[in-house]
């Protein structure tokens, strides 16, 4: 079975590979015209995916999924138009590849250009959202890369449809049907599979939970680019703006709770916690906030249970919150360097000094003064549709758009010259 | 012993963890300073530095090293003085650091910075060569990084040596001397150790042979930067000019046989070999070429040994070349898709459709039309000093200078905004 699997995943690699070369060439106006032409077929066919879908919602109910779980697996024509007017806006964004960075002449005349290529073949593997299947698809062709989608099983129906009319429409464009490829086994050896294969597949975006991101990390020698857990904190400084925390902080952990950008844990000032206190249990009551403290916060906050390193370490994606007291804004960076996930960190302080030693000490890809985690996004920061949010220092950082799924190769042109 | 060098190796990468915060803030006089002393004090302590060599030669002697491998560990004054030359040329290159790349307002007022920051912690992993220890010392902190050094064991006594001239020197600079970490176990645990630890090391750059390389890809969770492994490939078209073809043949094969932009395999199309063939031959001949062959080659090649799968595959770092004949530019670039690393690869020919068919399909970070592979490198390129040659497509590509010791931070100023 293993052997199977690592050999059929392996002919999809090797076909992606090859259609890549292809799309690499392909000039801008026959990509948009595909992300078009994908468009249009999702949007005129997507009874037969809200078919597929109800088959996986089905499997989904059987299995006792939770109701947010079934929610994020949900599809309706809206949502389906969604991708659609997704692809249409990656068919707007600029072209990143064949562009010259920059091009020079050397002593002895050889010439060197240094050109914006595509990555090759990426491997996406994700979780339950059907949606990524569509978003990563557009976004990787639109870049000249081909894409092996390894999506979760309980999406599978929903994904072979969605897959199966992007195939469809694509045989209509100069872009090859083989650059988009499913893997439909949902056999643990098909993923690892995709782990190994250096020689065909070039990145790998892993998206979803931290479980799913450090299989990935831990077991790929493909080069990773990792994405999105995000333990984020906010702290409120001692001379914090008790509107602007409590408003940041209420908006940080209630606006969407369940994803990377929402905040996991307060630090907050002694100073600040000793006068504003009832505040901040209010809110927290306010908006069903559910604190976890340190000792200190345990025995002012009413109900409050006490956190342990769990608490401290992982992302709650719900309504809980960790409340941790300092003494000083290093402390509080100490906490966040043991911590956090290099994600985003916000301090909130009238005091532009500290807010400058805290922006310039956190190792983050985004450090927010006196504002929510919450505008780490590709489109909220105006970058376009986003393939995920780096978490890592290499290659890309923060919310990675096309350019995140380019490389570059120097190119040189001679008359013999040697050295 | 396992645990022991682990937390050995874990205390140094923490130090080091700790002084990159205080490195990163440094102004660049304070470090171009803190580099003219570190050179300075290199050339007054030559001596203690010879001294070392000198028990890792005898050392080498004892256990029999080849004279090639002797001659790379050997130190002269005038190679210490190189280094302490090589530390003021890094000491003139523009700061990489503190650069605010793009910034923006977005329209709530949301202030939008993207700057440039260090990677953090670089973990070198090397091996003989002991200029390593002081060139990858001077691009790490001149980019605002610590570094932890783990050299080869049989230049230890040279690199300890060396460090302890950097430390000596550092303690007269504002760069914390725990910036410089170096690893003195030759235990093979104290390497593994730095594998895994992604809290304290940001990025792991192997400088050395293949196996090193793919020792530390195939084991590491921290990411790394793949360096250096060069299978190159010239393809003579059968367009191409024989006066070209055989001066850049014999350039990139014969100049320095053992560095990672020099030629392995010669392809060659049918239609010129036919016509050629005793120029080439001659030309092996006149510059001690030990050809090795595909069928057909061997069959017109006197003496030419059959190649087989390892001769295609990987790096002779000698006087030998395989040679394989080829119908077509397609058959060419398939089979560089096959066995190369990546690295360079050059057509010779005079048809401008057929270079541009090659450069465009090649994947390489370095591809040549009518010259020679052996001018991937920092310096005959322009960029200064480099910390190796990245035969990877993620982060960087090609060689790489201080740019790639970097990553970005996106700093957000607000006034209290949410989402």
């Amino acid at each position: 079975m293993i052997i199977r699997e690592t050999v059929n995943v392996e002919k999809q690699a090797i076909e992606a590979k090859k259609a890549a070369k292809t799309l690499s060439l392909l000039s801008t106006e026959k990509k948009n015209e595909a992300l078009l032409i994908v468009a249009e077929t999702l949007e005129a066919e997507y009874q037969t995916i809200l078919a597929a879908n109800e088959a996986d919602l089905e499997k989904g109910r059987e299995q006792g999924y939770e109701a947010a779980y079934i929610d994020r697996l949900a599809l309706t024509k809206e949502r389906i138009f969604d991708f659609a007017e997704g692809l249409r806006q990656v068919a707007k964004l600029e072209d990143p590849i064949g562009d010259i960075q920059s091009s020079w002449t050397l002593e002895n005349g050889l010439h060197v250009e240094k050109v914006t290529v595509p990555l090759g073949v990426i491997g996406m593997i994700y979780e339950a959202r059907p949606n990524v299947t569509a978003d990563a698809t557009g976004l990787a062709l639109k870049s000249g890369n081909a894409i092996v989608l390894k999506g979760g099983s309980s999406a599978l129906f929903s994904n072979k449809a969605i897959v199966a009319v992007i195939h469809r429409a694509l045989e209509k464009t100069a872009i090859p049907k083989e650059a988009v490829q499913f893997i439909a086994s949902t056999d643990r050896e098909a993923t690892q599979a995709l782990f190994t294969m250096k020689e065909h597949i070039d990145v790998l975006i892993p998206r979803g939970g931290a479980s799913l991101i450090n299989a990935v990390v831990n077991n790929a020698t493909v080069p990773v680019l990792e994405t999105g857990v995000g333990n984020c904190h906010i702290y409120i400084d001692k001379e914090a703006d008790i509107e602007k925390a409590l408003k940041v902080l209420v908006n940080a952990k209630t606006d969407r709770p369940a994803v990377c950008n929402a905040a996991e844990t307060v630090i907050v000032h002694k100073a600040w916690f000793d006068i504003n206190r009832d505040a901040l249990i209010k809110t927290f009551a306010d908006n069903g906030i559910t604190a976890h403290g340190d000792e200190y916060a345990v025995r002012h906050i009413p109900n409050a249970q006490v956190a342990n390193e769990e608490d401290w370490a992982n992302e709650y994606l719900s309504l809980d919150i960790a409340v941790k007291v300092v003494e000083s804004v290093d402390e509080a960076i100490q906490h966040i360097d043991q911590y956090g996930t290099k994600h985003s960190e916000a301090i909130i302080t009238e005091n532009k000094a500290t807010a400058r030693q805290f922006m310039n000490l956190v190792d983050a890809s985004a450090i927010y003064h006196n504002a929510s985690t919450r505008f780490t996004d590709g489109g909220a920061l105006g970058f376009g549709a986003e393939i995920g949010i780096s978490t890592q220092k290499l290659h890309a950082r923060g919310p990675m758009g096309l350019p995140a799924l380019t490389t570059i190769k120097f190119l040189m042109t001679g008359d013999g010259q040697i050295r």
